[in-house]
């Protein structure tokens, strides 16, 4: 059955029957909008979107992009240091489309939610001509009260990266995990000074950090965490490893290596260079995605 | 100069800088995701969006769309009773659109934030390969700490519409006004049973309305409030006219009718008929907008 012959009101109300929501939920998606309880303090708001023959091709399993378009958001959450409240979810596809692929993107979506433990709490449906869009807004909020933007770096700063990096078209793009307990505990436990999570590559995402923060960077690239069967190009520039990349002082990037390995013994933590006072000429760290270059 | 030009770093640097926003705003568009300070209590949430040619065509100016697109999500907002807060741009492009076209969107979106006196906080790009999709997402706060669903309708109601309604399509659909201060006013003021905002066309909003609420009604077609020139049928059906059905219990309508025109001299409020405790058969009311029917 084609969405056409569903229509959309049947069609809602099929995807919105098992969304994951708390008691904190008062009001859940069908009405004009979400009402939901919010947790005193300050909220993180983020939207995102994964768009078809661009992030994603048919030839993926709907559960797949549905995982990764809701991970994306809980990433760029986690990367302030804050967990994922409440997410919502705008969809919209060719009539032509069947009904079985939608449910099954919603299930990658539910899927995804249960994992970090946040609400689905509003779905839209609309019409497009060509393609699939999906577009994830999300709230977060912040266990410790503290977050962490991209712009405090300072020089000296040690830069670390959790995880590795390189080979995500290899299908890694499709099933990574968001670094949320990582990120919600380097917050409450060490003073973090810049951090963001990696979407477009360590090439063209740490001299973002470095500009935000008016500085610039030093990077040892024989201390880059690479995938196997990557090389350092590809590293660097591959984008989508939506790993944490996080900068600290001296003495206390030391304490946390110090630690690392017992908090979180399956995750690798490299410290792959330091900021620097001069800021860095752009051009010398090469690759990563431009979204609007081709 | 076109976006692929451009880059997108510089493309979102343009488009945030003059984002309207107030104190609460602690970290705007550019980083992982804003930080807002919440008002205590309640929060809305809401996502919605508007396609190249399904919602609007490229002969309509940015600006126009612009307003539109957050337009939409501020009347859904307002028929829970609320006002809007914080608001986040998903824009997916193609690299061959020009530049000064975003710009004139960005300026559509900034004037309908300053006239609600809302805060935009970020702003997301990426690359479309067909077609131009605005995607919005919003909060919202209830001034009285209430809100309205759709679901609180009940037998012997009357129904109340705000505005006239049909011929959106004559260009009506890009300058509309969400009835914020009106929606306030009443959430305030009277007890509202039911709420929504019209944007599928009476014919297929109050059967919503209706079925959310477990009941049926009965429509005085004579009393439809029509735009010049518009026929009974264009009124039930065109769809996007953006103005409020509620319903409240007989007496307490005959109370708001006795002071609507001093309170909003300029928008004529209109009893169209009543919730009956018999559920209306499907295709009683005929016409609206599916957006999966062509």
């Amino acid at each position: 059955m084609t969405l056409a012959e569903a229509g959309e009101d049947q069609v809602v109300a099929q995807l919105v029957k098992a969304l994951p929501n708390d008691a904190r939920v008062l009001v859940r998606a069908g009405d004009d909008c979400a009402v939901v309880r919010h947790e005193p303090g300050l909220l993180l708001l983020k939207t995102d979107c994964v768009i078809e023959d661009v992030h994603f091709t048919r030839a993926s399993s709907p559960r797949a992009i549905g995982w990764k378009a809701l991970c994306r958001a809980i990433s760029d959450v986690a990367a302030m240091g804050g967990r994922p409240g409440d997410g919502l979810i705008t969809l919209a596809v060719p009539p032509s489309l069947q009904l079985s692929w939608v449910r099954g993107l919603y299930a990658g979506l539910r899927r995804a939610a249960e994992t970090y433990r946040m609400n689905l709490v509003g779905g839209e449906t609309a019409r497009s001509l060509n393609g699939i869009f999906i577009s994830v807004a999300l709230t977060g909020y912040l266990p410790s009260g503290r977050y962490v933007t991209r712009a405090g770096g300072r020089p000296g700063d040690s830069i670390f990266v959790t995880g590795k990096l390189g080979g995500s078209l290899a299908g890694r793009h499709l099933r990574f995990e968001p670094r949320v307990e990582e990120a919600v505990w380097l917050n409450e436990n060490f003073h973090l000074h810049a951090m963001m999570d990696l979407s477009d590559g360590l090439a063209k995402d740490l001299p973002r950090l470095a500009r935000a923060s008016g500085v610039g960077f030093r990077l040892d690239r024989a201390a880059l965490p690479l995938n196997r069967g990557c090389t350092a190009d590809q590293g660097l520039g591959d984008g989508e490893d939506y790993e944490l990349l996080f900068t600290t002082a001296l003495e206390e990037g030391t304490r946390l290596q110090a630690v690392w390995a017992q908090a979180f013994p399956r995750l690798k933590l490299s410290r792959i260079g330091e900021l620097t006072a001069a800021r860095t000429p752009v051009g010398r760290a090469r690759g990563g995605y431009d979204h609007f270059r081709l």
